[in-house]
């Protein structure tokens, strides 16, 4: 195909969808080699950006009592799932093969939330009052936290999965081999997202936007917010892959910072992670006099879990980085 | 204390014991701010590095099947167990203290061993042909894999602990509160561990310098060396922490470079870190050229598993990612 046949497509908020299933009628259908800019909802159907900007502060009470109790649905798009936008059908897809998705861009909002959803998150059950955080991101560059914490913005998509082979419709929570609600940080822009194939078509969609996330998403959420992703389609026909795959941008990185870390050390890896994470936040309850509560929504958004090692039987090691930049040391 | 009466000790392999037990008579007793070098041995007790000096290439297929079987035992050092340089006492380190060690350089040796002993690895049940690697890293700053493909030296120490207030021998294999073999490949020299300590004077040891590793360790084994580790000492009186924490250097970061990555899905951690390794060594196979056996070597010295989500039920995401800049391109 010559580089002028390739077109550029935009699909608005009049494709948003709440689950998967590949009975739902393609909103497109592109070629190999084109791109769509994808216009998205946050989880909260853009209820908490209205809100903010009626009355900037914390969270609305009402909007956190509605993520705690663990719903993302609000009318009209009833369906219990983020809202997605979609599905793509890229002409000549059909399963088997490999869908190529190009992340040329992703396009922040200005204002972000974060919540401690109730049953959630990887310490929910230690943590039962459920917290909210409205962030500034104005600048395009960092999230405000509070005087002198500053996270900053590596935006990438939540979701991005193409449609199951087995009928019905999916949830949208979990993630699977098709993709979906993987919330890989790293899949900012500059990566490519390799998808392997179910359905003829692969019906592609995407959705919640995170501005900043730590590898883990303690809480249950990043920096949600609305967001404009543009993504360029392309198809390796007769490849198979057993699951998601990608390149990254190539200087992606952690951020480039000395790190505070934390470990634990049983033979249950989510075990190990939650007592990692207990010691970042009692790091930032002593040093940096952050309530517990808050510390988490914190976590959530700059906090990578590693898995150090998986083989010195009967006890694995995850390690939870804080990256300390976010101290900026200034109010601003 | 004056910065004039600090001292550096030195600690030589005569100091080599092969357990924790706080009954072990201190090797060196030292002052707070005071600087150790260790003289360390690697877990085939110098045994590769020996015979690679008698005779390049791969590994001596006898010392793979010792290797193999699991034993990290050979006279006169019996005691199943990693050889640990120490203890250490530190004047006035009691329980509930924090033992500091900042690692001040960690020198490598000039050739290390990567295997994959049988029963250890995160796939050893699928990949049941123990392998092994004879790593020439006499460049001091990358060992060589094969013609086109390097992997950057991080040097640090596979074990830094303390001794346990349980009385008796404690095996070195499993990490623990009192650290131990943590495997963490962010404490390169730069970094400061923090450990909670649980007897009088603390009784740190140290060993099983790995020339690089990748977070997962996936293998059983990074680059395997021995080498020389100056770290110095110092006291948190009556700081209590739960588990070991650290601070690591400036610039730590993943290597700059692009990477290709797999994911896995499941809500076992587990099984989806074997199958977002799965899909690295597939990639190594088919890309790459490398057999199965020789790609999950190379994997286990610079892959790092990262813990994407831990909130997505009921599936976790664990993403596995290769730095593709040690395809140098050329065959140096």
């Amino acid at each position: 195909m010559r580089q002028t046949d390739r077109r550029t497509h935009h699909l608005g908020r009049e494709a948003i969808h709440t689950y998967w299933d590949h009975a739902l009628p393609p909103a497109l259908t592109v070629a190999p080699g084109d791109t769509v800019v994808f216009d998205t909802l946050d989880a909260s159907y853009g209820r908490a950006a209205r809100q903010v900007q009626e009355q900037p502060g914390d969270l609305d009470p009402a909007l956190v009592s509605l993520i705690a109790a663990g719903s993302y649905t609000t009318p009209p798009n009833a369906g219990n799932g983020h809202p997605l936008t979609g599905p793509v059908a890229v002409a000549g897809a059909a399963p088997g093969d490999t869908l190529v998705v190009e992340i040329l861009d992703i396009e922040p909002g200005l204002w972000g939330w974060t919540a401690s959803p109730a049953g959630i998150g990887l310490l929910s059950d230690e943590l039962i009052e459920p917290a909210g955080h409205i962030w500034d991101c104005r600048n395009g560059r960092s999230g405000l936290f509070a005087p002198g914490i500053r996270v900053p913005l590596a935006p990438f998509c939540g979701v991005m999965g193409v449609a199951l082979a087995a009928p019905g419709r999916h949830p949208t929570f979990p993630p699977r081999p098709t993709g979906g609600n993987m919330d890989i940080p790293q899949l900012t822009a500059g990566a490519t997202l390799y998808l392997p194939i179910q359905v003829k078509g692969a019906l592609f969609s995407v959705g919640d936007v995170h501005g900043a996330q730590g590898d883990g998403e303690v809480s249950g959420t990043g920096i949600e917010m609305e967001g404009t992703a543009t993504l360029r389609f392309g198809l390796q026909k007769g490849r198979a892959i057993r699951q998601p795959q990608f390149r990254t941008a190539p200087q992606v990185a952690m951020v480039p910072s000395p790190y505070f870390a934390a470990t634990g050390h049983d033979h249950d890896l989510r075990e190990a992670a939650r007592e990692a994470l207990r010691g970042i936040l009692d790091y930032l309850e002593q040093e940096h006099h952050l309530p517990r509560s808050r510390a988490y929504l914190l976590a959530s958004t700059c906090v990578d879990l590693r898995i150090s090692q998986i083989v010195d039987a009967p006890n694995w090691t995850v390690s939870a980085f804080l990256p300390l930049s976010i101290f900026t040391g200034s109010a601003a």
